[in-house]
């Protein structure tokens, strides 16, 4: 696929504000992923970056981004490990995130992981959540590896 | 407001599903708190427990709830609990999910909060998130108030 097509894909699916160049959609996007990102991947020097637009559907009664928003952005982060075998099944065990800052409408907001540990079908990641280098959030998830069900 | 009319709002603000009886809308819903819930309460015997109808829209590409629908309903009940004072902002701190069973499409998912501890502005609360009497996650939280800007 074509860098302009990939563009093209972001800025049909985000109606809601500029995608950064270099980012495209997702390969795959839940229902629950759309509705609270949509979230953006970009692979560059540094390894993979996932990204979201703050908007105004994410905000909270306090006029910042929903606690639950960045939550799941993280989950997503999290749960995209590079090394990640989709011919199993992910899933969440446990997940914990430190607010640090606040994202307002408008933030492009980033994510990356980093597999800290792994034992048999239990990882464990840790994630950066940060907008113009200014971290956000912290978060840790321990994730198990199901077998997917047979067709 | 009667009862009756509690009940016409809520079954009026939630298309995708019945509302139990005894349930009405939350006071105030944010935005994220509308599109990733919406969540209802119930003020009964045994306190208040808060409420939500899992539809398509929460799914995740196992099709059963996202992760991060359950955290942001966990953040919204442990935030929401009984002497809370609404003079302040309360923002969460850290966030910690424990996922213990999958909710699915058409489930009545539950939250009941308690709180374990306070020390000055921060604040500590424990919170089960359940469907059908049977415990799909635990979580807990850290929160801390803030005063409120001035208008």
């Amino acid at each position: 696929m074509s860098d302009r097509g990939e563009a093209a894909a972001a800025a049909a699916a985000s109606p809601e504000g500029d995608i950064p160049p270099g980012y495209r959609p997702l390969a795959k996007w839940s229902p629950f992923g759309l509705i609270s990102g949509p979230v953006y991947e970009q692979r560059g020097p540094d390894g993979r970056v996932l990204g979201f637009r703050v908007s105004e559907k994410h905000l909270n009664l306090g006029g910042v981004a929903h606690g639950g928003a960045l939550a799941t952005f993280a989950d997503i982060v999290l749960g995209q490990f590079e090394a990640r075998d989709y011919s199993t099944v992910t899933v969440t065990v446990r997940l914990t995130v430190d607010f640090i800052a606040p994202a307002r409408a408008g933030d492009w907001v980033e994510g990356r992981v980093e597999v800290t540990g792994e034992s048999g079908d239990i990882l464990f990641a840790e994630a950066a959540i940060t907008c113009r280098g200014r971290l956000l959030a912290r978060a840790s998830g321990v994730f198990k590896a199901l077998p997917r069900k047979r067709g």
